[in-house]
């Protein structure tokens, strides 16, 4: 149809239009353009909004969690204080007070006397079911993290590689999607995730510019040294912004091989 | 002991103490007065708590099931963004994406198109196993009310009768403790949880003083025209007040009777 239409000739053409302009075919035209707009719009519902979607839960996941925790934290703290102290951790925390009772962890941590007074069944278990619904709110942040895994494998798997999954959907959810991502230099991947701290510097110079945004928390930026750490995010980012040109052209699998490479001039 | 001790002379006081003094009782006493301490913290817990850590726990889901819920219909408005329009009600929306498909929906709300594309089964799985994890933590809150009401019936029978389990368990979180509350007079009662526009006003005249506090999602008070809410609130934290003081001195279950008279009263 499109084809045709750009096939005739000018004269032609205001003919065509003139006949649609007519009255009986204008609730069809109207129609057919719904229809037309509605499936250009679902085709815009792609692994980008997959993996943008996930990181965002499992982040509004992690608030969450923590929050709920530290209200958990406050009412089993007047059964058995005690407990605060000895596990800092909060999914520990909770994994293990649905688990095992409070005798249990007098034995294990070795305390005489806990100051906070025996509950009445129910009164406990209110407590204790609240925390298994808590529980199950951490499993759900790894279930999506399995998911999200389970997209870029297929989607980005050599991005994935390299950066792992919370640091890559983290990149892409950024950048907006792959393709925007694949366009960037390796210097602003570097600095995705550290708008704030950049901005800081461009308004004063005396401020130090920031070395890394979302890779801060890669493995092999955790290991480096406080000096080294500007030229690992340098050299990361590079490999980064080449994995992901590979990946929106959907080239072959190289980001083991990337990786290595990466490991080996860090050694040097 | 305590009495004992008491009912000595003063030099008999004074030789004992210095008895005590000795350091082969130090150890002894030390371990006896943490055991004390430990025992009257522990006393320290009691209905106040559990309702206290109730109520902060449900307001903490409101919160938390809200902002969820709003993740979720960005994320499944991807798969039906027309849902969203005709399903306002965020608690509603998740119970029921969970149980009925798009297809049915489309049925139900006589829809014959929508903009957003048919998902993988993976693809839509992660909402849904997700959508039904924010459902379970509706349904907890569920759960802690009705602890919370099973707390009040047998704790504080009248407030709970008259306010209602959330209304009153706000009133006694900003109180305190029942105690507090039964100490307070009714104009306190009816502003409680009204601080922000109380000290607004008192710092600028200008401003109207509030004229109630949490009492505002009582039925009574909902129910009541614009130029009411002033002598409805008034008249239901006289009656607060009074089932206040009752409860806290033991008094007889009167809190139907009290609602009873709320109610006739407001008839004329």
């Amino acid at each position: 149809m499109e084809k045709n239409f750009n096939a005739l000739s000018q004269p032609e053409k205001l003919a065509l239009l003139k006949e649609y302009r007519k009255p009986e075919y204008r609730e069809e035209i109207i129609q057919k353009n719904m229809v037309l707009v509605k499936e250009m719009i679902a085709a815009t519902v792609n692994e980008d909004t997959y993996i943008i979607q996930s990181i965002n839960s499992i982040e509004e996941l992690d608030k969450v969690c923590n929050t709920l925790t530290k209200r958990i934290r406050e009412w089993y703290g007047y059964y058995f204080p005690e407990l605060n102290f000895v596990m800092q951790d909060n999914e520990v925390f909770i994994k293990r007070i649905v688990q095992k009772t409070k005798k249990e962890f007098m034995q294990e941590y070795d305390l005489k006397i806990s100051m906070g007074p025996e509950l009445a069944e129910k009164d406990l278990d209110a407590i204790l079911d609240f925390a298994k619904q808590v529980n199950d709110l951490y499993l759900q942040r790894e279930k999506i993290i399995a998911y999200l895994e389970s997209v870029m494998k297929i989607y980005c798997p050599n991005i994935y590689a390299l950066a792992g999954a919370l640091i890559a959907a983290k990149l892409l959810e950024k950048a907006g999607s792959l393709k925007n991502l694949s366009k960037m230099p390796s210097s602003t991947v570097q600095l995705l995730g550290a708008e704030q701290a950049l901005f800081r510097h461009l308004r004063n110079k005396r401020i130090r510019p920031p070395k890394h945004g979302f890779i801060l928390s890669h493995p092999l930026l955790m290991e480096a040294s406080k000096q080294d750490k500007g030229q690992v995010a340098r050299m990361l980012a590079a490999k980064i912004s080449i994995a992901s040109k590979i990946d929106y052209f959907r080239g072959e699998f190289i980001g083991d091989k990337l990786k290595e490479e990466l490991e080996k001039q860090l050694k040097r």
